[in-house]
């Protein structure tokens, strides 16, 4: 038996045979061109090509997964009409070199330039230039696509995966996907979760076309990749997986029903969504509203601030999506981790402890206000509440509050219908948590953010992987300043939520019911497993 | 009236003329040489002559200043002697070149080459560097060394200053300095201090001859410079430098008075220290004790790891300087913001919530064991005590605790007497402050970093300039974790002390005394500005 560890896309089980997917890389050759003009026209004719399929793989993609998804090669054919890279061929083909070259050529170049930026939006670039620079050479030298040529369903190991491979396999004929390289961030990991296929990336295995036949388990639980596993081992993940598959049917039945105690107590539970699509998926899991509606998405991978009629249109949408059901819109946590090249950040020597989300909101009330109108504009079609991350001090909170009376003034002035809605902080830095007593007097809820309380409270960076033994995210200070916060919360008579990833964890359920929170706000995904295990207490 | 402002490098008012001093900075002409040979043997001679000064300006600086400063020129010496510095300048005069321009090549080299480096001392020895190379070029040339040249003392502004310019300046002719450029780290600005003169580095004014003879005022509180004050600023100078010189008297007098209040409250009042040196210090400020000894420069500014027995050399010194008085010695706290190569360390996104400290000590027990023998040997020539920082749980205090009564046992077996010394904890992330109930149980005593714990409760790097409104260094959610923590360490009867730089700030003083506050250790020079505010109450 082999095991390997890699990065988990999506929590699993699937047992099959490996299907090593080998790809015909095409080795391009460098020559001199005949015709010049010639090699100009065929260059014209294969991108034009390249463009047909790019609309096949759109359209097929968008009925498949849904627009998301299917974005990424629309994108794809904006690389192909972008002046710079075609200049960039162009180059080539003048000085009389054949087409594959002047593809490749272009491609390492503008897959070098993005490679090196900061923005790790533009940084996942890289990939996509290669795959449609692919595309095109594939088209030049005559050469078929990839595919998967298989009776039974299998296990698809590859080194790396394009969205486009990605895409165009049979999801029928896979059980997982299971990748040497890649991130858990790639077009790639986002299509294999909304396939709703387990996947395993970044495993560093050395793997090959020996691999083929053999039977494999793909754990997305464990994060591990079993290559002919012992009996023993292959009976105990076939027991896991029946009851994974059961344990999904039963969470399915769930819908509908309370989330209710056997004793009668009751908490809600909302989904966190990232983007506008996600709110059908919040639906479907049956969450009772949003917690947490992080609005990073309209700001990141781009070039400009969103305007407000951009940002109004996605809150608007997002508000009618959910009609009843509250909607926590949180206003923009940029900084830390998220970086966005045109708000100019400088480099920081610690991000996490830097100038970041309110910190950035109330230095520059111009990004601020802008958010503010949007979303107030927006609140007239549904049932929106705002909430400002990274408070520290009541006189930050007074600060907002002035800022937010000022938009709702100007707003009025200008004719619009403008809704009270709800607002409230995060407690996500001890500071917070510790004065929650003054600050709950300020504001309508808090909603606690575990992870970062729990970065902050044990000094821990969470991504940073020497320090996992260090993290303890059960740490009995983190549950102590929740419980200050639910106490304080509630003496002045708001409700406290909580939306970290401590929220999902089912091992603290009860502790939070007997603490009295208010709310859970979980991924979507763990809507009715937070169910279950309200309703088994 | 022109201000700048600049980095303090010392607390303190100085009034006077100003004198510029301008580097007549030889200029390096490339040449041929007419013999090769002779232009070796020229160089040669010239590096015997700056070695031959070089001895002189530390035996100098010895006796003004003590060894500590003198090193410097040590360091230079041994610059000198660097086989790839001299075959860096031989290479250029191989090439038949004069030797001025050969260092002066050498010189560019080797600066460059340190200002590249990562290491924070490392990266400082590129103006050591300039500073060795123009005193070979000066002797080469037959320049005179700059000199200041008046009557009455003047503050000296120049546009930066090098150790040995510094150092070689007449102390009764400077009351102060100011340069352009300079970082408060360097060299010249802890000669500066030693020298008790106020000073301002990195004022980046635009600074030149005509400032020679107008009126200045260095306030080293605000970290200002006024060029020509008008009268009413001038008088409001003056009647502060008075009030600040009648001050410093009225603190000599507090000099073997007890730290107890009005009503006769009593408080210990330690000094942090962080070299060997600086014990002698902490006895003339007349500190109660040592309540905080970095070790960190037994490990920076060095290529491999110290040995225990070096360790110990510098432990028994301090301890047997301080004689009776207590000597806290803090394990290393490496990591964050002090990085050592030979740690090996890898980067990290946010170093100040990543891998440092405590947490190094407990992954890598083989460095953390070297400290704690050298410390248990020392502290038979004193009253030594020993904290740990960056602590998070009780899990980590059981860990050290084994790994203590391991190396007691070691060195009993060896035959070494072995003391019990009190082991104490540093409370500086709020985790450790929000469970230092279960933390008193374990150790001896606790000592509040108050730095640290500002800056995670907060979430906020000090470091960061963008952040300064943020961080409120008397946040009550930071002065509610001090008082939780000493009122759950006196539960279990363990005495509690600060040692950040709130331990200095006066207007908590009392804030601390109410609290309970056993000891406030801080630095040598507010020892007795501290007794003063205590007796005051």
């Amino acid at each position: 038996m082999e095991k390997y560890t890699g990065k988990s896309v999506l929590k699993g089980i699937a047992i099959g045979r490996i299907y090593w997917y080998e790809k015909q890389d095409y080795q391009v050759v460098r020559l001199e061109a005949e015709d010049k003009e010639a090699e100009k026209k065929r260059f014209a004719k294969a991108v034009e090509t390249a463009r047909e399929q790019l609309t096949g793989l759109y359209e097929e993609t968008l009925e498949r997964v849904g627009e998301d998804h299917a974005m990424i090669f629309d994108i794809h054919k904006m690389m192909l009409e972008d002046d710079d890279y075609l200049e960039a061929v162009n180059e080539v083909l003048e000085e009389g070199l054949n087409a594959e070259y002047a593809v490749e050529m272009a491609q390492n170049q503008f897959a070098e330039m993005f490679a090196a930026m900061d923005d790790e939006y533009m940084k996942a670039r890289a990939a996509d230039i290669k795959d449609v620079s692919k595309r095109v050479i594939r088209i030049l030298a005559g050469v078929a696509e990839d595919g998967i040529l298989t009776d039974e369903p299998v296990i698809v190991v590859a080194d790396d995966l394009t969205p486009s491979e990605t895409v165009k396999m049979d999801k029928n004929k896979i059980l997982a996907f299971v990748t040497v390289r890649g991130s858990s961030n790639s077009h790639t990991a986002i299509l294999a979760r909304s396939m709703n296929l387990p996947a395993l990336v970044n495993t560093g295995m050395a793997a090959g076309k020996e691999l083929n036949g053999k039977v494999g388990v793909v754990d997305g639980f464990a994060g591990e990749f079993l290559i002919e596993p012992d009996t023993e081992v292959l009976d105990e993940m076939i027991h896991r997986k029946n009851q994974w598959v059961a344990d999904l049917e039963a969470l399915e039945q769930l819908k509908g029903k309370d989330n209710v105690t056997g004793d009668g107590r009751r908490i809600d539970i909302f989904a966190n969504i990232g983007k506008v699509e996600d709110a059908q998926g919040a639906l479907e899991a049956d969450a009772g509203g949003i917690g947490l509606f992080r609005s990073e998405f309209l700001y990141l991978g781009r070039g400009n601030f969103p305007t407000e009629e951009e940002q109004f249109l996605s809150y608007k949408a997002v508000l009618e999506k959910m009609g009843e059901k509250k909607v926590v819109i949180r206003t923009l946590d940029i900084g830390a981790d998220k970086k966005v090249d045109y708000f100019n950040l400088d480099e920081e020597e610690n991000p996490a402890l830097g100038y970041r989300a309110i910190r950035i909101c109330l230095d520059r009330p111009e990004i601020f206000i802008t958010q503010l109108r949007a979303i107030f504009r927006a609140s007239a079609y549904g049932r929106a509440a705002i909430m400002f991350p990274m408070v520290v001090s009541t006189a930050e909170v007074r600060r907002i509050k002035e800022i937010v009376e000022q938009v709702k003034e100007e707003l009025s002035t200008e004719g619009y219908p403008v809704k009270d809605v709800e607002l409230g902080i995060m407690i996500e830095t001890p500071a917070a948590a510790l004065i929650s007593d003054e600050l709950a007097k300020e504001v309508d809820f808090f909603s606690i953010g575990t992870n970062d309380l729990t970065q902050y409270t044990l000094a821990v960076d969470r991504q940073n992987q020497k320090l996992e033994s260090t993290c303890d995210t059960h740490h009995p200070a983190v549950l102590k300043l929740i419980e200050m916060t639910v106490k304080n919360g509630h003496k002045e008579g708001i409700w406290v939520g909580i939306c970290g990833e401590l929220a999902a964890d089912t091992d603290l359920t009860e502790t939070f019911l007997n603490m009295g929170v208010d709310e859970l706000s979980v991924s979507a995904s763990s809507v009715l497993k937070v169910r279950k295990a309200v309703r088994d207490i």
